[in-house]
């Protein structure tokens, strides 16, 4: 790895601290080197202000002067009620050269950041670590390009693809390795979202119960079309929960990652509108039998129409239990 | 790895060779080593005579005179009508030492093989390779500890647990990589088993289709209470067929490996009688929604009573899909 694909690794991996946050803005990151050492670092903030080359160069200060910028994102080129456009901010900083790992397709962006940037006389490189700045970004990239945030539907199932008993029981399936991981990818999402019947029977948290991490938990949804509120007796009833009349309302959201975590109907409706983008899978090494399954008709004719629309992207062991990452191929 | 290791190392994989056409006696390999060098090896024979020893020393000639012999399990004590006993013919073979990498448990050798050898002057080692060995000969080794054979589950099945479409359709839910795999499991079985609800809907023909395997298919049989004669027009009549009318008739087959696969009925009756020593899962990337299910209820009461039995002994890609091998844990 050279020494600029390093730096910008780093500055992607500062991306990932405002996963969850940012929305409906991307979360960047952005790193401030002078011969070589970093001197200054920002990333997205909580509700997407200020963006991360601000907060990098309030910190730099004077040492940005003549010091070269790492940015995940195409810095903006739009001036907003809510801030300057960052390009211009560069400018005026005096930065001499500026890194970019991928442009930013959002229209009022998409090429003109980088050009103010040029020519302002500054220095631009476009793509190192452009893979990796996809994937930290996934979710904004989908809501530019499907228009809709990214949804990743979270299964707790056995071998044979059971969620539960069949009296119902599922707490728990998967071990506490596995339950800590989940909550990890709660604090990652900006929303996260239950159908009806799942609250009915559960009332769930869904919060982050990690020590550290409390303060992440998503907000809560409930997909129901014949609901008139949430019920005020439900447990995450004080974190402002959303009410989704439609899979409409679900895909208008603007924000960027949406965690669906069922039930089997809410899974279904989903997948049969093929609105699932990744599936985390939590597999227990346990066989249940005729116990509910994670999800009932999503409309296939034909096996042919069920192959090819996942890839394994990644798997590993938590505990006892396996996770499998699928992500769909389009 | 010392030396010693890496010789008996050899001779368990030689062992393979005989595995799934050894019953009802164990797959055993034999090395005969003179000067660090191979001189001769030996395996079990189809039928389960010569012996692995047999093999070698006759192989071996004058030249195992003073040489040394590694052998996967310890030699037979016992003279049969078929032959005579391996702990015999090596004294007479004027081998110096034999290490044996396990005790047979069958009682009539029991620790009286070695103890023959030692007696005789010849220099004995036991437990070299003892873990691999057992692995080797899981089998045999069932019929001895639990007097039945070791039974597999093979599941062809999608990330949901399905194992085919809702029309009953299954072919293909996985890839030629795993289907060609499966084909070399029923290579190692002794025995494989189908339900008559698979005979009737599938009429399959239970061979192995690998080339340079094609003698190596297992002989086929059927697990029914009804019927009085598996019908002559079964593409596997010609193979010897057995008929099970129970799961007693199952468990009774003088054999070491049995590979069942399906249905759902039979998987469910032996996963619910516990009969499962081992599951072989190729999980496709696909989801199916309401397909038939690979097992129905396996009478579990509570999620407690699922947990702790199974043990994911080993996973890997096979095209695009993954093998999941789970081990019964005893
Ligand atoms: N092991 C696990 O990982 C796990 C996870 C979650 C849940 N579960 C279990 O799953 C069970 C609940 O599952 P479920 O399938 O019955 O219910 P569910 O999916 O949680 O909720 C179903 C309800 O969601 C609403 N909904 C679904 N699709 C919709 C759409 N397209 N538009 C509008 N509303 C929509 C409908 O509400 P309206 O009828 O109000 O319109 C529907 O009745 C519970 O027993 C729970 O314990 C297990
Ligand atoms: N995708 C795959 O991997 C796969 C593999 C295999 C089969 N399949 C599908 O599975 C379907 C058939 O499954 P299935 O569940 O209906 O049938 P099955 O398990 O193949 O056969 C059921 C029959 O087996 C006999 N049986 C089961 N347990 C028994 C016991 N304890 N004692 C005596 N007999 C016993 C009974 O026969 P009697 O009624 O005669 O007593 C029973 O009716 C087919 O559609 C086939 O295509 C899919």
């Amino acid at each position: 790895m050279s020494e600029a694909a390093r730096l910008m690794d780093a500055a992607i991996r500062l991306s990932l601290r405002g996963l969850g946050r940012t929305a409906p803005n991307p979360n960047v990151g952005c790193l401030v080197v002078r011969n070589g050492r970093i001197v200054a670092r920002g990333w997205t903030q909580p509700g997407g202000r200020p963006h991360a080359e601000m907060m990098a160069l309030e910190a730099a200060g004077a040492a940005a002067r003549g010091a070269e910028l790492y940015v995940s994102l195409e810095p903006c080129a739009h001036v907003s009620p809510r801030g300057p456009a960052c390009a211009d901010l560069i400018v005026a900083s005096g930065v001499s050269a500026v890194h970019i790992a991928m442009r930013d397709p959002d229209p009022r962006t998409d090429g003109q950041g980088a050009a103010r940037l040029g020519s302002a006389g500054v220095a631009v490189t476009l793509g190192t670590g452009e893979a990796a700045a996809r994937q930290a970004m996934a979710g904004f990239l989908s809501r530019i390009a499907l228009g809709r945030p990214r949804i990743t539907l979270k299964l707790a199932m056995s071998i044979d693809g059971r969620v539960s008993m069949p009296g119902g029981e599922s707490q728990w399936i998967t071990g506490p390795e596995a339950r800590a991981h989940a909550h990890l990818q709660r604090a990652l999402a900006d929303v996260i979202v239950i159908g009806r019947g799942t609250l009915e029977a559960d009332d769930p948290s869904l919060d982050v119960r990690l020590p550290g991490l409390e303060d992440r938990s998503p907000r809560p949804a409930v997909l129901s079309a014949t609901l008139d509120a949430i019920p005020a007796s439900a447990k995450f009833a004080d974190r402002d929960p959303l009410l989704l009349a439609s899979v409409d309302d679900l895909c208008g959201l603007a924000v960027n990652d949406v965690l669906v975590e069922g039930g089997a109907a809410t899974a279904s409706t989903l997948l049969a509108a093929d609105l699932i983008d990744r599936m985390l899978v939590y597999r227990a090494p346990v066989v249940i039998g005729d116990g509910a399954p994670g999800a009932g008709r999503i409309g296939l004719e034909r096996l042919a129409d069920a192959h090819g629309r996942w890839r394994l992207a990644e798997t590993r062991a938590l505990g006892n239990d396996r996770l499998e990452v699928y992500a769909r191929t389009r």
